[in-house]
């Protein structure tokens, strides 16, 4: 006999994603590209271009995952139905008389409700990308980390690569290496998934299903009320890096120092932030030299 | 029986592009990379990129529906006739004493007849790739049409791509927006065939290929003789977009415009040309300030 | 029976590379890595796109091998070991106290050492792509050539598009043609091995693993000792050049020299050097005008 949570829990992770939740997703991720500068009249100008940008929005986890495995990057146009469902709502949301869509979509309960919902999806994509990759590499749980954050996040990759080609993103080295919010919140739930799958973990899939879902859902909301564009993981961060990194700190690197004086500091651990500013600095004259 | 207009199309429809076809094929292609500036001393200096560079523009249509079909990119390289009379082509156009070939093919007949077979290849590429991409999705037509057109008319996708690479091309986000004229016609071909192919056009198979060929032809013909870099598909695509996108501009957005006039016009649909414009400016003056 | 350079040969030829060549692989890879300006600023900064980074530098040629086959590029994170092995260096060089292992890197000897057996995991790479390619494409010999040279080269590649997507490779068009002596040497082999594979070579396959072994070890290490950064193929390749390219320059082109004044020489052959310095004229005004 099972308690309530458990029937509660287990209901819950086998709700199917289709129409409603991933309706949510299609809505937010093209009002995302929406609110791009240029959108709007670019859709005008050239709708197949800006439908092919919708849909690599909408799609572009799965088109990263199917990448990463070598499966057909076109597969996702396959399946008629997603994409018709995403097409109705690019159409509206860009075409719509009046505009009626983002007007409605301007209100936060909306927003909210949009937004929550599509975090939704995010779980069940995680555990998507997490069990297919299981069934290529047994036991290759990189593969299933990698995979599970690919599908989870990674239309922001595929979206990126695609302003790179269209010329409106320059990359700067700084901001690809930081990650955003979504990013460390899917590799997390990519980690968690895969030791559930690889039974390291003790907790039934369904339990953590929900207990990660109502984590996402939560601090979405709560960002999205509280204005803040970010959760800071930093004290988690910042112990974990100071376990795996930091303890070299505690030598005393009396021969470093004087090797450092006379190589000029090429890679200085022990007084990172200077070495750090150095490094700005030589990259900064090294531009202006070009 | 058959009538003497349906045994002509499907003999035409049985011709082998190999070798005449195919020869004017990479005959244009490389012609076309050899008017690059640059390209000439680049072929002295480094022949095997301008190789890697002429194969591309040969083979980039195949390249890229492989790619998109998870097939092996590299699999060009195992058709060897093909290879060795793409380099033969090369080799010729680029090395031949006297730069005969380049002479010979500056008079406008040759050029015709070169460029009219090199779209009957065409025809034959879009064919192939939508059966193809049958062979992987049965009905899954909207991948047949993406496989039908990049096979077709992919070629510029991946050399854009190696421009990109080699920092040779800058791109903008309009002119990657602009479609080319054989972009717009393989996509048409493609729309074409794949609803021959399943079914929903009343019209064989070898007719439509001819009658497809012919009107390809002509206007590429057409094209070349009176100068002009495209036929316009301007009425067609107008009445289209009308039918599509246009039908919202009747209704009065009073609402609409009052709130545009406060959240200062991001994605009115209404007024399009004002919009338009001043997203350019907005992308101009970012520019500026950059 | 066989003589004793033929057991030596063979012994050789049977030697595993896991895990002590793998080793020297992964340390010089890091090593250069490390040695990046910025590279230990971002490891400690951004520990996980350091990391990643690493790993391209690690397995880049394996990665591109498999996308150039369509197997899934994730493969190399299914080999634990290597992955724990490769790790752990990038571990210890980036974050091992007083710098430890930099410093000991630092001496000549030990990058003799490492720098050699990295040349001796390069033969073996090559022997594996053409291996593996002719499993895909039977007497695919181009294929072979490509994906023993993708193998055994190929992580300069993978790394040059990763700098070009953190924004911090300005790639040239000359730069990207220019081969490097490594990519080269690679090709070199890759060829020869292929033959050997197709029984184009009268060799025995140990023979031949061992004699380009101790070539290009030799050569790496003479590089090394006397600090010149390529050893100049360019006496073979001036030869090869003129064999294939250079014949044409006997005929006299009056016809030729004719049309090239009246058409501003565009594609001339017979006068190189004018022609490439005209053309680099012309590419330097345009990005003046630009």
């Amino acid at each position: 006999m099972e308690s309530p949570w458990d029937e509660l829990a287990l209901a819950f992770s086998r709700t199917s994603m289709f129409p409603f939740f991933d309706i949510a997703h299609y809505l937010v991720s093209v009002m995302a590209l929406r609110h791009k500068p240029g959108a709007a009249a670019m859709a005008w100008k050239n709708p197949l271009a800006s439908w092919f940008t919708a849909m690599l929005h909408c799609f572009g986890g799965g088109i990263l995952s199917c990448i990463l495995l070598a499966e057909p990057p076109l597969r996702f146009l396959a399946n008629h139905t997603n994409i018709l469902l995403a097409s109705s709502i690019w159409y509206i949301i860009f075409f719509c008389p009046c505009d009626l869509v983002s007007q409605g979509y301007s209100f936060l309960p909306v927003q909210l409700l949009a937004a929550g919902m599509k975090e939704v999806t995010r779980t069940w994509k995680i555990v998507g990308g997490v069990t297919h990759a299981n069934s290529y590499y047994k036991n290759g749980w990189l593969v299933m980390i990698a995979i599970g954050w690919a599908r989870g996040a990674g239309g922001t990759v595929i979206t990126n690569f695609e302003s790179l080609a269209k010329g409106d993103w320059k990359p700067e080295g700084h901001e690809w290496l930081k990650m955003s919010y979504p990013a460390k919140v899917t590799l997390l739930g990519s980690v968690i998934f895969t030791f559930q799958h690889t039974k390291h973990l003790a907790i039934s899939k369904h339990n953590l299903m929900f207990l990660y879902t109502i984590f996402i859902v939560a601090t979405k909301v709560t960002m999205m009320i509280t204005q803040t564009s970010t959760v800071s993981f930093a004290p988690f961060e910042d112990t974990l890096s100071r376990m795996l990194f930091g303890w070299q700190q505690q030598f005393s690197c009396e021969k470093k120092n004087e090797a450092k004086s006379s190589s000029n500091g090429t890679g200085s651990l022990a007084s990172k932030p200077a070495d750090d500013s150095s490094d700005k600095v030589k990259k900064k004259h090294a531009k202006k030299t070009e």
